[in-house]
């Protein structure tokens, strides 16, 4: 049973539509002959602010009443979903305020504030994140959109298979990145939906492998201490996402940041195209994986393209 | 007086047609914001082999009879055209041998060993390089494709525009980048006759500024120490390309190292492609004339995408 409908994925995708591009779907003949398939890369790197997340960004901020609306949204993050907010809001006309770690990185303060967001600085740990992001709530009732375990994100998100969906037949996967699970569930909604024949595959790094171990033991197991060059990929899955993905995921595939460092290495190479390093587990999940993958019609999610030039793995 | 006819470069078109891509015309808000322009990008670097120079290897080839094709084809080069020659080579089933320096990069040997060429090293001089193609083409009776000063390789220079011109009407200039003016000669045939409208204006690095000085002089100005980062644009123009060049080019802009540079970063981090440092010449030579171009439609050329990671300017 799905906690969102193939109705309100539809009416998502109508809304956002003019807010958000709809991003290209590339191929690269020498990728398929090093596969021995058909890939297919949705490339969400092009999308505004550089990833997917603006998509539930802005279908949740579409979501709210004028009263709410007034009072303006805020976050805890210091990556895609902060700049993805920030950018909604400024398109909705509604305040933005995102708590950051005081250790994130200039550029991307500077990016959060160049879309007129107010940031927040807190202390470099997850229980600083939430609570000052609770004390920011409840002094200004502004309304708390959290990156991926809120159901009007993970419908956002679902727009992105969709447009796959819509552009291609006889799809046999869909391979997808996992982090929260945000992005993942969302995409196997909509393969529910809109092709019960295509099958939804999980990439993680496994030094954050939280939703393989989750899946394989059927209930949420977080990791102490997840470490991986895939920095958009270190949260846990949450208790919206994780029940769509235990139920429907095909399989969870974790691959190694040397082969995810790899697989980002032959992208700007060969296709020569920007991602980040999350994006490019979705090919490393799939050269892994040579015997399942071979003589199908794969899709993959290229989830970003924010990187810093200045600190490559290569 | 053109050398070379509409009808020649309509009949190239047609001809390499089914041997290339038909490369994607981007466009980025925040450089239109940045410039006051609309600014229209011609993806080259999503080109076969990496950037425009298959177009021009490809159609001189197809101009070879029979008796030629079975001898081979033949050239000097360390850069895109020795990729090109050798993949259009391959795919019209005739033999390619490319004399390179010494000096050059593994990585480059070995993209053009990838696609089935030959190579014959040399001393890393001008004088080495000739005497030593010379020496093959007189022993094999190979036909010798200059990478720029050659009709046919101007020609299908020439389509890279002509697919531009297709696409966007009300153009008022288009910016390509200058080595030996190859790019350059045919991207102004084009213009003189699919868009009489629409002027051309070149950009080349500072450090390699021969196209410039033998604009202003109106003879060939040959630089004795050519240094710029945009390794592309080394050479010297040619006594086939300059006469095109110096009667019908709108204005030669030339930028520093510094201003390539940081066009290329914009580049790679707004528009999220990649392309290598000759590329990025066209949008600074947009951003160092902020008045020529305020309030114009102007298509830049990428003319390619092929970087070594490792030595990155940034």
């Amino acid at each position: 049973m799905l906690p969102i409908s193939k109705n309100e994925i539809v009416t998502a995708h109508r809304c956002i539509g003019s807010k958000i591009h709809r991003t290209p779907i590339l191929t690269s003949k020498y990728l398929d002959g090093l596969t021995n398939g058909q890939l297919f890369f949705k490339c969400e790197n092009f999308q505004k602010t550089g990833s997917f997340k603006i998509r539930g960004a802005t279908n949740a901020i579409m979501n709210l009443g004028k009263g709410a609306l007034a009072k303006g949204v805020a976050t805890h993050s210091s990556g895609n979903h902060a700049q993805a907010l920030a950018f909604a809001a400024l398109n909705m006309q509604t305040k933005a305020t995102v708590v950051m770690p005081s250790s994130s990185s200039a550029i991307k303060k500077a990016a959060v504030r160049e879309y007129g967001a107010d940031i927040i600085e807190c202390e470099p740990n997850q229980a600083s994140r939430e609570s000052t992001l609770e004390t920011f709530i409840e002094k200004t009732g502004a309304t708390s959109i959290h990156p991926f375990n809120n159901y009007d994100v993970m419908t956002g998100q679902a727009t992105c298979a969709k447009e796959i969906l819509e552009e291609m037949s006889d799809l046999d996967y869909i391979v997808a990145p996992v982090g929260g699970g945000g992005l993942l569930s969302g995409t196997i909604m909509s393969a529910q939906y809109f092709s019960t024949s295509t099958k939804v595959v999980a990439a993680e790094p496994k030094g954050a492998g939280d939703a393989y171990q989750s899946w394989m033991h059927g209930e949420i197991v977080p990791i102490d201490h997840p470490n991986t060059i895939a920095d958009g990929l270190l949260t846990t899955v949450g208790d919206k996402t994780f029940p769509v993905i235990r139920e429907f995921v095909d399989e969870i595939l974790t691959v190694s940041d040397e082969e995810i460092i790899q697989s980002m290495k032959i992208i700007w190479e060969r296709m020569k195209i920007i991602i980040e390093p999350s994006s490019a587990v979705t090919l490393a999940a799939v050269l892994a994986n040579p015997i399942k993958f071979s003589n199908k019609k794969v899709a993959l999610i290229l989830s970003g393209g924010n990187v810093d030039l200045k600190k490559l793995p290569f």
